[in-house]
């Protein structure tokens, strides 16, 4: 959708400075821009990336100059930039109208401006919002809720009575409400625990591609809004994340794990089961959280076991210097051994 | 399903004290359920919860009361409440009967009880047993055999020629057969191994969503009955899983490695190529266990590279008084620089 | 398809000894071969296992022999091998014709021998190139581009204008093109950074089931020939990966990382945002490498956080030997402690 400058920039709570009726049409980074295309800088390093670009208008922070374009003001670049594509961008289409070969139960309930892909399966009493698309072949199990607005990606499958809020996106492949691992043992095997809770996600979350989010077993699996999952995330039974908090690639939670809002998890982390990571905490790559350990509110831990992450650091400093500390135990013992030979 | 305390008690060798003939409908957490609902606790300090739930029967291990309901004493309570919920719950229905949409190869043999959902491939010559429900979307490659009362969520694919045993349950996504991941290199390049052998899987099996067992390569890759794994777990070619193991989410194992019967492998742990976990031996998660590495039978590990439980704990704490140790070493250089001075 | 091995070893560059004249049809380990099987070993260990096999022809590298059997000598007995497979067995048929339950939009162009699966959907002015195989339930995104003598197995999904070149392989439920994970925090919310690249994968690569790939932001997500990815790896948005590098099952590679060609990562490896592996490096299983890090060419790592394996391997050593370092300086301390008194 095109755009003034001066149009875009009241949007985004933005000034432009220069020609205000330049027309945009579409964002990309500096050197891939045509003319019509908006692009932004950051810092003061990639302002000749700017200057060099065919692009006529710079989302610039205050402090930053590039000249000969039209610059829209913002404090806090990148977001405008991010908020600005999403107003010249429509986003792709997953589907349009119901697909004829859609297999849609007799009670469903699909928003008349709801679109379905080919080849989608929706189950009795589903429910699918306005303006929701859901593209081919997902299976969106029976009793299942999805609000306004979502973008259900091709090959998604919701098991049955899955709670999805409005604007949620969900990539392909992934798979919320599949049964959550408990067992109990007894007789020399294993005993399904029953796992009869439900998947709900709030408002605003995106789930990458081939995620897994397990229903719960006698509670409910929470995500909250705003959470941003990435690819292959895996989130165990009866698991709590709560608002905006964002989790990296191939990070798995066990079993009620309480996640609170605003949380940073890096990629490959593994949160083991009845976890607490408080609001605003940070678990580094690879960190490993054992069962039943609570990260405190804006702690930042790395390591497996996690620790916070500045003693991470002065233990990692001396694991490098494990060598020269050898040597040195072994020179006192020399001169110490010298020494008591001479008395 | 609904059951009187007394029938219950009696399918799973537990008694009942108090009224025997209360109908039970369902299995739920106790602050959950509702009269109907069969709860379980089974430590001192959740009895209170039992007490106060509305459920009208609860099971409790021997020596925890709890007034004012009909108990059903069971030695193991857990395990016995898993038994009762798989009497009282229904599972859910993947698929009822035959979907027209289904795409049947004419040479496939389906059994006249199984149930086949809308838009799932079935290719030649494969089998479908007694009662096997097959959900929407299902890809089941030629030559596949797939036994009785197995429960195959929408969207799972098997490749040609895999054997699956009874009582299976294998949740949305999963994929089984690929090829294994097997090149030799020459001439700069990467030449693919011949991957020919099959995935073959005992009964009673449950396998996650979006988990990935490959083919063998000349051999066959084996899970034995009775195993379960986690959702995103891979199973490299050839790897041979014994009977009633337990792998959670995210783990992988790489080619021609063995697992014992009783494993229990923790989530995201790496199992390197031709490593051997011997019978009921534990990997914690996130552990590493090197090519070609034995954990002996009963064993504990954990760490990169794993090492024995208790040695990892031991090597962890001198590890964190790692900074203490340097300053005592500094100390005595201080003092037999001292002393050395002095004489 | 059957050859002698005559012709078999003119096509591979090998040399018949014994009879050159007798057929053969498949390949197979030695305990599992028929006659016509053709089998290999390279290691003077197993050629007792050539020896007892049903097998009448063994491929060999120089310096091994086997008795009775004829034999095909190669310099690189496994390279021969692989090769000869490729000549006598017929890949798996993934699709024959074009299914008329596939879903073509009008403007798609297929080439006349491509095969199309039952429940495809191919986008608007998507094209399929000269034999190209596409499974059953695949969706290739509107304006994605595949070529000649691909193998798309069942169920993977390309978003719009996904790039795929020649003999290309992907595995049932892989996943190219999603959004990648980029957002900018303002206002106490992430804010979606545009995701507007593509996804471009060179000849001969082959990619394993259920792993995804994220197309660029604002650059694309580049995957160069004859690359290989195992199941369950995880590539982030920019990634470059240059030719014939290899990556094992479910590493994860953070956005704008580029690895260079004949790189070797891995199972399970985290490769954080903008790192660079040169040419030929080599990332052991589970290592992480840390953000902005670059990996030399040639060079090997290990560990968390990523260090040279020698330094790693020498501080691995130490690190079991702490509890004998605290000992002797706890000695050392008493000895001059004494020593110190007595003075």
């Amino acid at each position: 959708m095109k755009h003034t400058a001066k149009d875009l920039a009241d949007k985004i709570d933005a000034v432009v400075e220069g020609d205000a009726s330049i027309e945009l049409a579409g964002v990309a980074a500096p050197e891939r821009a045509s003319s019509g295309d908006l692009i932004f800088v950051d810092a003061a390093k990639h302002t000749a990336r700017a200057r060099a670009s065919a692009a006529a208008c710079v989302i610039l922070p205050p402090g930053l100059s590039v000249t000969g374009k039209t610059i829209i003001r913002a404090k806090e670049a990148k977001v405008a930039f991010a908020k600005a594509a999403a107003l010249l961008r429509e986003a792709s289409i997953i589907a349009t109208g119901v697909h004829p070969t859609a297999v849609i139960a007799p009670l469903a309930k699909i928003a008349l401006n709801a679109s379905i892909g080919p080849y989608a399966v929706i189950g009795e009493d589903a429910h699918i919002g306005e303006c929701t698309q859901i593209g081919a072949h997902c299976v969106i199990g029976a009793g299942s809720w999805i609000g306004d607005y979502c973008r259900i990606h091709p090959r998604v499958t919701l098991y049955a009575n899955t709670r999805i809020g409005n604007r949620v996106e969900i990539h392909a492949g992934a798979v919320l409400g599949a049964d959550g691992f408990g067992y109990t043992f007894g007789d020399g095997r294993h005993w399904k625990f029953p796992q009869v809770g439900i998947v709900e996600v709030g408002d605003d979350v995106e789930i990458g591609a081939n995620a897994t989010i397990d229903r719960g077993s006698l509670e409910d699996t929470r995500i909250a809004e705003g959470v941003k999952l990435d690819n292959l995330v895996h989130v165990g039974h009866n698991v709590q994340i709560g608002a905006h908090t964002v989790i990296a690639a191939q990070t798995g939670i066990s079993g009620s794990s309480v996640l609170g809002h605003h949380v940073v998890v890096g990629g490959q982390v593994g949160i083991a089961d009845h976890c607490t990571l408080e609001d605003r905490s940070v678990a580094g790559a690879q960190a490993g959280i054992p069962t039943g350990k609570t990260i405190r509110s804006g702690q930042v831990v790395w390591g497996t076991p996690a620790r916070p992450l500045d003693r991470f650091k002065e233990q990692y400093v001396w694991f490098a210097r494990l060598p020269e500390l050898g040597a040195r135990i072994k020179k006192l013992e020399g001169q110490l051994e010298a020494k008591l030979g001479k008395s």
